[in-house]
């Protein structure tokens, strides 16, 4: 690129209509000349090539991404990660803003992935490490998504839950188990206080255990359970599936007594959970297989945040999320962002109810409370209820029993000592 | 967990009935004890508790995954990428085989890809760095997918064309163009040679552009252009879209006469690939935006093996792939890998036609070629052949041109002194 290419990749912000551009944020690591190597990034992911041979014309003006700012953070002596065959020459970490017109793919998952983290993104000459740290969507973008349709309210009012977090379980042993054996341990834990049992995000449709059988058995374990404890609750089951397979999926879970379906949103992809979105009679809720692959290192990949704003952005009621932590290998700012995303204002996308997890228990949950700063989240323990030494009935009850202590702000030693279930995990 | 707890989740391969695993290959690097971390990986990627509390029972013998085969590459002073609340202890980097019994989710490419990349793969305590590098199938498991419809050789005889690469031409400007003087351009392409006109994976159904439109002028186009050669050309429409609209994408698209489907495969999603596969009447061609943000990495990710293979599985008829030269930061035995993977034997499932990308034209076809070792490929230059100084139909000439130079074992720069076309990208 000539010096006059290169500043077609360029503009303020003040020249551009950033109703008709997605704002994306970037870091970089460039190798040689830094405006030349964000030129070729923009050109990469929008107008490679902007005129035909022979022809002055120029589709820039439309259809380029530009840097609309830019800064360098400092050079480096050699790649943060060693990439084979990137180039050579000076190195210099970056931040970029670049304006995207959405014009070029429209309101549409995966052609905004491919977009904005597909070839372009991460095959720029001069450009061997790139994470997408942010993406902004101008409210013209956002109203042509439905985004939740339960959203936290939808979920609260369900259950009849208010001013707490939600409580989910997710039922272990999570494979291997009958479906009958696995509705009597879940209607334990309903009977112990548990709002939502969950089937465990690799149990799905399987021979052993199929949704029609587990559904059926769940739906009816769990009217009974509504009924001995007057309270409202939520059987959860993991749709996951071939996605020519996940309306089906939907319509015989629900007829049989699922009332939230499960989804793993990357493994199936974001625009099947859309697709189910539009047709779903029940809140959605997502888990975060595949997520880390490119999201646990610092400085490449995409960053989580990224992913929480898509999956509320296609529909999901709540999102289940690594959470707090040294368990889920997540620093607590990264956590932090990803709850906040799921409640902060989004132009008309309803706010999905944040969901971190990892390894929780009666012993984790003022922690997760006060890192959260609301009561607006689902608190999601495994083993924590399931593998409580008196059985799930108390492991959920040890969950609540430690809800009470917070809000009575009690001590948590001190609350057990009249609270068996809630001693017994003190004890383990 | 205890040593007998460990013990549960490691056997040899003669114990193990393999028609019921997959066999994994990991990279990890574990900190601290290496069995008892091992033993972690396995239980979070299958029965991560593998008994009712109060039960004498353990599912493990059906149902966990089990290292069958490890080693410890080497001790490492730190971890080869920094993970933010990592444990502390010493690490080492492992090579570990596991044999993960499928029946576990059946054959469903999202259930597969939550076991085998899922949170159980990526949250392990004492894993923090994991690549998955390799999947192996037994031939009962593939047995239940489909895979390619048409495959190379159903590509090839769609064609006519044998004995010689399959020519691909990326049309640009691939963003901006009106869909008449799209048409316009590939058509000057196939006369010159091209025997697959292609729209950018960045370009799909957009409103100044829609498919309806493009593949109606582009098939017309493409007729003419085969009345006038004589020979038999593909127009290669992108039809990435949400995937409630793919099925109805395709029938417009092949209605109107685009012959051969493209389709970004991760942000699409596998499963939707397969989806289409049940449908489709034209051969699909897979595109890779997104996968280098989990791939590039050598230690951390998943390896572009895995994908290759996942995509042939969904049922691509063809496989575009980061290709060789430093351009796509792609290691050469990689994308050799890749190329492989397209071609070997796997069971019921046709082969792919491997088409290595990136920065290509007349002067890089000789060395793809080589690198390959033979004709079963496919050649996709963009600008090298939309940029060419004297126009596309030039382009697509100066490509079999540079095929003809080969074939006939003469040097590029004596061929090309009879041959104009050629002539012209080495004087550029």
């Amino acid at each position: 690129m000539n010096a006059e290419d290169i500043r077609g990749f360029f503009a303020d912000r003040d020249q551009l209509n950033m109703a008709d551009y997605l704002e994306l944020e970037y870091y970089l690591e460039c190798i040689g000349d830094i405006e030349e190597a964000l030129a070729h990034f923009c050109s990469e992911q929008s107008t490679a090539q902007w005129s035909r041979i022979g022809y002055d014309e120029d589709f820039r003006d439309l259809h380029a991404a530009k840097v609309i700012r830019w800064e360098v953070l400092e050079e480096l002596a050699e790649l943060s990660y060693p990439v084979e065959q990137a180039a050579t020459g000076r190195i210099h970490a970056c931040r970029v803003t670049i304006a995207h017109p959405y014009r070029n793919f429209g309101a549409k998952l995966p052609n905004l992935l491919t977009a904005v983290c597909g070839e372009g993104t991460y095959f720029t000459p001069g450009v061997p490490l790139v994470k997408l740290l942010d993406i902004t969507f101008p409210d013209s973008y956002l109203q042509q998504f439905e985004g939740p349709k339960f959203g936290i309210d939808g979920i609260r009012d369900m259950l009849g839950a208010y001013n707490r977090p939600v409580f989910f379980g997710v039922v272990k042993p999570n494979i291997g188990l009958r479906p009958d054996l696995f509705a009597d341990i879940a209607y334990e834990s309903w009977l112990g206080g548990l709002d939502i049992a969950k089937d465990d995000e690799m149990l799905a449709d399987v021979e052993w255990s199929t949704t029609r059988e587990r559904s059926e058995l769940l739906g009816k374990a769990r009217s009974k359970a509504e009924e001995i404890t007057g309270d409202k609750k939520i059987y959860l089951a993991n749709i996951t599936d071939e996605v020519d397979r996940m309306i089906e999926q939907h319509d015989v879970a629900v007829k049989n007594g699922a009332n939230a379906l499960l989804i793993n949103a990357m493994p199936v992809g974001l625009s099947a959970v859309r697709m189910l979105r539009k047709h779903t009679q029940v809140p959605l809720i997502g888990h975060f297989p595949f997520i880390a692959s490119f999201a646990r290192l610092e400085k490449f990949g995409v960053h989580t945040r990224v992913i929480t704003k898509l999956q509320r952005l296609a529909g999901l009621d709540a999102i289940i999320m690594p959470g707090f932590g040294n368990r889920m290998m997540t620093p607590e700012a990264e956590v932090r962002d990803n709850v906040n995303e799921c409640l902060a204002e989004m132009g008309s996308i309803k706010p999905s109810l944040p969901v971190p997890g990892g390894s929780d228990s009666a012993l984790t949950l003022e922690t997760v409370y006060r890192k959260v700063g609301s009561v607006d989240f689902g608190f999601v323990p495994g083993r924590g209820i399931f593998g409580h030494p008196m059985g799930p009935k108390a492991g959920a009850r040890s969950i609540r029993q430690a809800w009470e202590a917070i809000e009575q702000d009690i001590a948590l030693d001190t609350y057990a000592k009249s609270h068996p279930e809630l001693q017994a995990m003190l004890d383990k």
